[in-house]
């Protein structure tokens, strides 16, 4: 039960990469790049500012964010402004919390942005700031930062379904050929085939360097209005049907099995549920595919394939254009990098492209519908997951 | 317009003080105590967890918050889970948060938590983390952290308006006076007679060690819920009837006159418009005395007083017990300390205790209908409200 519908009308990303602009720029950048792709919104429309964002504090010594990103792209916010942080899904909480405001009552005009500045001159220090995503004291220090859990993840994955390394490679090879079709994505590779992942350096065995997203400089930003206002900004709307969080473990001692993530299952049917969808629906998804082995537990845990099919699903080319369900058609985590707070938001940007026929013809989804976001965040014990259709009225 | 009404059931605090416990520990213990607080509230209740904090990642060195919270608190929250960041304001930004999902449809019972941990073994290494809740490569090395900028506002109001020494020490001195009826607080003076605190060290002038808030830890939470469910928690419902933030500048190059602050203006007007009530109709208030002068801005600002009469209000004793308003019946961020993410809930609890007649004689507010709270954040530049009204019926 929503008060009323919520409508995405536009949005837009900067390049993403390893960018030599400072956090309070790319907040001015992507207000620019908002302001232009959003032609008709005007700032004084604009009522409420969330901001997503992991670690300003750590990466850029700045807490504090939404008012400086406010002041960045010209705004004054006169209903709602807050910072949201969920590590690795931040961008996707500003949304819901942008979604919740507007079906509230409490919003008309929102606009919903995502920064991270993650390369810094010692990335030492980045990498370090990485570790405090984790349980701190207990899993951190014990080395079980995110490389090392997925490959956990990709080993138990492996030992228990028969899951190959050319399986892991088909989902990074597919992402990163998506990526080549995506300006800003992080990584142009002219070609990526499976033989040249497989001879890439291990990163933590069995996950080798293109089975890694990486440390990405990057913003992101949507606007989302109430029913009635939809119209004024675009006539494709992406209207928010659904929405699921679940929230399982912290600590990795109170972790279950690592290669199902039944979390991830009820944060779905969560979300499907108040769509009134089920997976068969979903022509296209945006997946946190922070890691291959990820993408693969996620078509399982979501109902795309039945559990331990996973690996086939990718191999055969059910998660490619042409196959049952378009799997990360904007170039992935793995093909665009992952600024943490911006993924979440840069993944609507793609939901909205899609359905507005926008993106180039190497990754368009045909005639999409019902489209699918999901982040985890941490050591996959938190799974956020929203529901997209396309155009129509409210 | 808001979907469904919203109540706020209940709600504790820690001892607030310079506790020796790590930020984890604080989350079990504010659990701990809010299901001692709220005996009907089983932990398969609450759907949704909107953790309010600051800076753990430069305190504690711990990012992704809120699903170790949900650990500590033996909570699986399965409809959203989110941390809000807004400095000093990150807590009521937590409240508003899980106001919105409610009023949204999107949660029925929702926990709303702040913590914040900042006696560091190396309090230069807090101090400096307090930096970057400012306007960072601009204002902070540039000397205005917080003492130095509400200096300047005191020393604004003062030329303009003749406020005096002794009216920042009567806001001191009530607001300790009320702490001292509140065993939470992290100051329990026997008495804080104005020449007292007139004699103590000056911070930066015209302001002394009593007219500044600490650097506190300690941890708070309530209960909020969908109008059909306050009966089973409470009889006594603290009802949300309005709320209003607003943004004005983040770096203080754009700053306006200091001794007026029209963003409180501003956003007070958004949540008296959506309440329904004026000034004249709040019984007593918690405003953000950061600083012995931030109270007396804050009662021009919101109407209690004309501009320039703020220190006279004090003085008067318009803002004490039998006054015009009760203002920080609690004791105040001076009497209490200032744990960051937990102020604003912990304000919303006295909220919540005043309406119940559960707090001690010293500081009750007789027969309370309305009660409004503020928190400001950074150099004043953003300004949230909310606005509550007691008992009765949704």
């Amino acid at each position: 039960m929503s008060a009323r519908a919520v409508a995405l009308v536009g949005g837009v990303t900067t390049p993403f990469g390893v960018r030599p602009t400072t956090w309070a720029e790319m907040a001015q950048e992507i207000g620019a790049a908002l302001f232009r792709a959003v032609p008709a919104l005007r700032t004084e429309d604009v009522d409420s500012l969330f901001v997503g964002a992991a670690e300003p504090e750590r990466f850029a010594f700045q807490s504090h964010v939404a008012p400086l990103v406010a002041e960045q792209m010209g705004l004054r916010p006169r209903r709602i402004l807050q910072r949201t942080e969920l590590a690795c899904a931040s961008g996707q909480s500003a949304i819901r919390s942008a979604y919740a405001a507007i079906a509230a009552g409490l919003s008309d005009v929102a606009v919903a942005v995502g920064i991270e500045k993650m390369n810094l001159p010692s990335m030492a220090e980045a990498n370090t700031s990485m570790v405090c995503v984790m349980d701190r004291p207990w899993d951190g220090p014990g080395g079980a930062t995110a490389p090392p859990f997925f490959a956990m993840v990709a080993q138990r994955h492996m030992r228990e379904y028969g899951t190959t390394e050319e399986q892991l490679a088909a989902v990074s090879e597919k992402n990163h050929r998506f990526a080549n079709a995506n300006p800003h994505a992080q990584f142009h590779a002219k070609s990526f085939p499976r033989a040249k992942l497989r001879g890439l350096p291990l990163v933590a065995p069995p996950l080798r360097l293109g089975d890694c997203s990486s440390m990405t400089d990057g913003a992101a930003a949507v606007v989302l209005v109430a029913d009635d206002r939809a119209r004024i900004y675009t006539d494709r709307p992406a209207w928010i049907r659904g929405t699921g969080q679940y929230s399982d473990f912290h600590n990795l001692a109170h972790a279950g099995e690592l290669s199902r993530w039944p979390g991830l299952t009820a944060a779905a049917g969560e979300a499907f549920r108040s769509a009134g969808v089920g997976p068969e629906q979903i022509d296209f998804a945006e997946l946190h595919d922070c890691f291959s082995i990820s993408e693969i537990v996620e078509y399982e845990a979501l109902g795309f394939c039945a559990p331990g099919e996973g690996g086939r699903f990718v191999e055969d080319g059910r998660s490619d254009l042409g196959g049952d369900v378009v799997v990360n058609p904007r170039g992935g985590l793995l093909g665009c990098g992952h600024p943490l707070g911006a993924t979440g938001i840069a993944q609507a940007v793609e939901v909205h492209d899609q359905f507005a026929r926008r993106v180039p013809p190497a990754r368009q989804v045909p005639d999409p519908e019902w489209a699918l976001v999901h982040n985890l965040s941490g050591s996959a014990n938190v799974h956020s997951v929203m529901i997209y259709q396309a155009g129509g009225a409210a």
